[in-house]
């Protein structure tokens, strides 16, 4: 029997944009683990295993349901030792976690007025309007005002980026010699706006855009295969 | 024989405050090694080792000459592996970097914005020419207007920490169950204003508040022996 993961999906069902559930994905990937992927809207979250979880990803292994991709990465970690490590030292967890938080403080904005009403115009109508009303209340103003745009901001994403830059000048991954959850972390959100615009604009030799291609080559190349044209 | 750091030091001599002097020498403490630091002014950087350094800090460790902080943990760990890790794992390498570029660009400004000018006022003379100058042209506004104060920037201080917040929520230290240069590299930056300005503007019951103090006790109160009174 195969896991499942409830995966955040567009009008277009086949369309998977969701930051958190593309590093669940490559996660399970990167452990070997066979998964099918279930759509599920935004306003389908509620129903799905009970209603127990508000958000995607929700992974079903057999019976144990986790939400929250963190937290399925460390079951993933727990539950399958004997398979590549994720994380492989606690500190790396530590890491990993500081690193989410630093993609929420400094990376996430810089997206959100990229693409957010991008997001919205792929949605079903019933995810539309949960959307604007969430979004514009946590934004304090409309999606329209909230998008300034791809090109305006992508001096912005460039700097704000400069962290990850910097590590990956010594190495080839964020997790060193090889990928680990920290590489996912990141990948996921930038890939969240390549679903979405089909473009990562950053400069031509950057170190990120470079190691953002080796993401999608990973895992028989899972999020290239997803990808959009732009 | 003893290593030699050429350390950071105010009109006052016996005053270290430079954040990338405490990653050294909380580094060099945490590898066991004995050394001697050699108080130096901004304008006296250009005279030591025959002015082969920019920046402090410098370390002569038997004749072998590094300078910058992260290449002087870089150094340690290779020359002293048998020694505890500043790292371990090369993930943790490509970790520590991003860490000290999250530092840079979402905790700096904010400790900036504390204290620039306070750090002028405790230099000697030539250096404070030197340094408001320097950092007068950096910031694109004088000290004194670039200095808005320890209590008006408490609040985002405390948002920028959010990232370290999360990862201390987990483990006792960035590095996971033990120290590690993680940690060493933000709590230079924390120490800094700590050593200039006696205090730590976060709330009560913080993770990274409560870490601090951690910080302050290793390696027989390294850090503790040299803070001042509020």
């Amino acid at each position: 029997m195969t896991a499942t993961l409830y995966d955040l999906c567009g009008a277009d069902r086949s369309l998977r944009f969701s930051p958190h559930c593309w590093r669940a994905k490559m996660a399970l990937a990167h452990k070997g683990l066979a998964f099918t992927t279930v759509p599920t809207a935004f306003t389908e979250i509620a129903a799905i295993e009970d209603g127990r979880c508000r958000t995607v990803p929700v992974l079903n292994d057999n019976g144990v349901i986790v939400g929250d991709s963190f937290d399925i990465a460390i079951y993933l970690e727990t539950a399958y030792a004997q398979r590549p490590a994720l994380f492989g030292h606690a500190g790396l967890v530590a890491a990993a976690r500081l690193m989410e938080g630093w993609v929420f403080n400094a990376i996430r904005p810089v997206l959100m007025a990229m693409m957010v009403k991008d997001i919205h115009d792929v949605l079903a109508p019933a995810d539309q309007a949960y959307f604007r009303e969430s979004r514009e209340k946590r934004l304090g103003t409309s999606l329209e005002e909230a998008q300034t745009g791809l090109e305006a901001n992508a001096e912005a994403l460039a700097m704000a980026l400069a962290p990850a830059r910097r590590a990956l000048g010594d190495h080839d991954w964020l997790g060193g010699a090889a990928p680990l959850y920290a590489d996912y972390i990141l990948f996921g959100s930038l890939f969240w706006l390549v679903a979405i615009t089909g473009r990562l604009p950053l400069p031509g030799n950057d170190a990120v855009s470079d190691w953002f291609e080796r993401c999608l080559d990973l895992h028989d190349g899972l999020a290239r295969k997803a990808r959009r044209a732009a």
